[in-house]
């Protein structure tokens, strides 16, 4: 049976080139993780998936709670068998998106009783309860149940929120069945308060965890903000274990924070701006319902190896966006799954062999060029 | 360069194994083209289309004409380029579908004079201008442009509507631009009244087309009268020619019109039962929205080869269709395209085996087992 593990190959400043080992096969870190909200990354198989690069996908435990439900997805071997993904899952704790999607939301020290929103229906997730369902989904990585403050918020209200995630934090990690090759995250909070950081860090460090991820940012605070929340949290996470930044993000968010050490990303970005008509490229951002693609015969990125840009022109995807088709949502998300992957291996590359910094400059230097002008 | 031509290889019984020879590769028949309305094959890439044995697919005039419009189409390089599909497309002429989808239609010799139903423009589509979209678009098999009477039609009626399609046959011959390897087929009319049908075969043949479409049934008559109809129909047409019948069908319609000498179908059922959660199974068809389904680890039909039979499982599928993940439209149009492709390769074997009978036979005594109980 493998262990859970994480290795540090290299580091470039704060920058680190890693490898976890998992029960569910390895993975090459700065990694990001598509989102596979509902038991499925939207709009793709995951041979698709799994072609882009990508190596460990998301699970959200309060979608899959409500719906097919954690026990019959455990009688169907799992969620790994049911949504037929072979790597590694990470399945996020449920506390994030029970705050912020389901209905009539009462938060006690207990934990947290909502209505479903999508059938009403009346539930109670607390650390016990939530490491119980990620049990049941075999999650591969198991976050800590938390709680995660609006932004903004009073520091005092931030604090005693910090505050009530590690104690659930605690209760978690008391909770969560050790198996071999699986791994309980941490989760620190704290907002934009370094006090609080530091703080969380440290109660983190004293529970001990497998993995610490950082949570409560890309909330709505500025990009200046979050990366000084990240200054001031990551020097005070273990070094030798695998550090995540729940919920980033932008292709600029990823580069900064991997420069500041972080190794872990997910991020309903790439996919959801797929369905939506817009287009991540190195050369910046693209929304393909502009009307200045319907004539273009370029594919969308000449350097791109997804189908998108091997078989089809810009004006193909322009037609596509504007005729609602679902082949439009699957060949803009597959390209943008392929564009962040591509990323996290060029820095993983650089990492390597120590050029970071030139690798950060390639980056915004290709995306100040901004795009081609159509022929 | 490749010329246009048809060969009957076996017969069995009025069913005949045929192969098309055309600019865009060869084609064996019987033959079902995926619908690929509006230039995809709704939730799938060509790619999937062509790994389920499809070899030529259907792209509608009408939806092309609107958007993003043929000349636009053409200068991209064809249909063919525009949407990455590189054997046979036959487009349809605009008629029908002007008469069903768009908005004020007035008919007259000349024409049909309508409303776009995406913005409300105004059109006129004629048979010179049909054939002259249907070029832009480089159709490999192009179909005379055709007025198709709703049903129940009075006689008087439907002989008149035929009469004017016939003069539209004539004059679509003379607009159509002839190039090797290119085809046009016209189209026959006159509801379920064999002398009409007679009447409008002589018609066509003396003009003189590549292939000979039945158009005018699924329209809403019982399948008794569909079949009439066919009998009353194919003996008439060329039998050194592909015979088309149009807009069929259920499997059982194809079967049925295979014995009775017709060698082409298309039909948006596969596609469009996909994205609602319809699966069409050799034992039946299943609404995979259907509760029994969602504890059920089984493959939705463990003798099908497409993805979603074998790696996923039928709770699988019913969760998708009830998240309204985009995942289960591709899965399940997928599966029901090579459903239709394998058996159209059935019903070739059987014919150049000369034991369609009893592939018949099979095909219904399979389907009157029903589906497997769940376990």
């Amino acid at each position: 049976m493998r262990m859970f593990s994480f290795t540090v190959a290299a580091t470039d400043g704060a920058a680190r080139l890693g490898r976890l080992e998992t029960a569910h096969g390895p993975v090459e870190t700065p990694v990001f993780m598509p989102v596979g909200t509902a038991g499925t990354v939207k709009a793709m198989t995951p041979e698709a998936v799994a072609s882009t690069g990508a190596r460990i996908v998301l699970g959200n435990t309060y979608h899959l709670m409500l719906r097919p439900t954690a026990e019959r997805v455990a009688r169907l071997g799992g969620l790994h068998r049911f949504m037929g993904w072979d790597g590694p899952i990470l399945t996020d704790s449920g506390g994030y998106q029970v705050m912020s999607l389901a209905k009539l939301r009462t938060l006690t020290e207990e934990g947290v009783t909502f209505q479903s929103h999508i059938d009403g229906s009346r539930h109670l997730l607390t650390p016990e309860r939530s490491m119980e369902i990620q049990d049941l989904l075999d999650a591969t990585i198991t976050m800590a149940f938390d709680e995660c403050p609006p932004f903004p918020a009073e520091k005092a209200d931030v604090a005693q929120s910090m505050r009530r995630s590690m104690r659930w934090a605690e209760r978690s990690r008391r909770a969560f069945r050790e198996r071999p090759g699986y791994a309980l995250f941490g989760i620190n909070q704290g907002g934009i308060h370094p006090d609080l950081r530091e703080e969380s860090a440290a109660a983190l460090k004293e529970i001990g965890f497998e993995g610490y991820a950082v949570g409560g940012l890309a909330v709505g605070e500025p990009f200046e903000a979050m990366l000084a929340a990240l200054d001031g949290t990551v020097p005070h996470l273990p070094a030798d274990r695998p550090r995540y930044l729940m919920g980033v993000g932008r292709p600029e968010d990823i580069v900064a924070a991997v420069a500041r050490g972080i190794d872990m990303f997910d991020c309903v970005m790439p996919t959801r701006s797929g369905r939506t008509g817009k287009a991540f490229t190195r050369r910046g951002d693209l929304n393909m319902r502009n009307a200045r693609h319907r004539d273009d015969p370029r594919p969308l990125d000449e350097a791109c190896g997804c189908p998108a840009c091997r078989r089809f022109s810009r004006a193909y995807l322009h037609h596509l966006i504007h005729a609602e088709e679902i082949l439009g949502a699957m060949l803009l998300t597959w390209h943008n799954i392929q564009v962040y992957q591509d990323l996290m291996a060029d820095l993983r590359t650089a990492i390597g062999a120590g050029r970071l910094s030139a690798c950060l400059d390639d980056f915004h230097a290709t995306r100040a060029l901004g795009d081609l002008e159509p022929v």
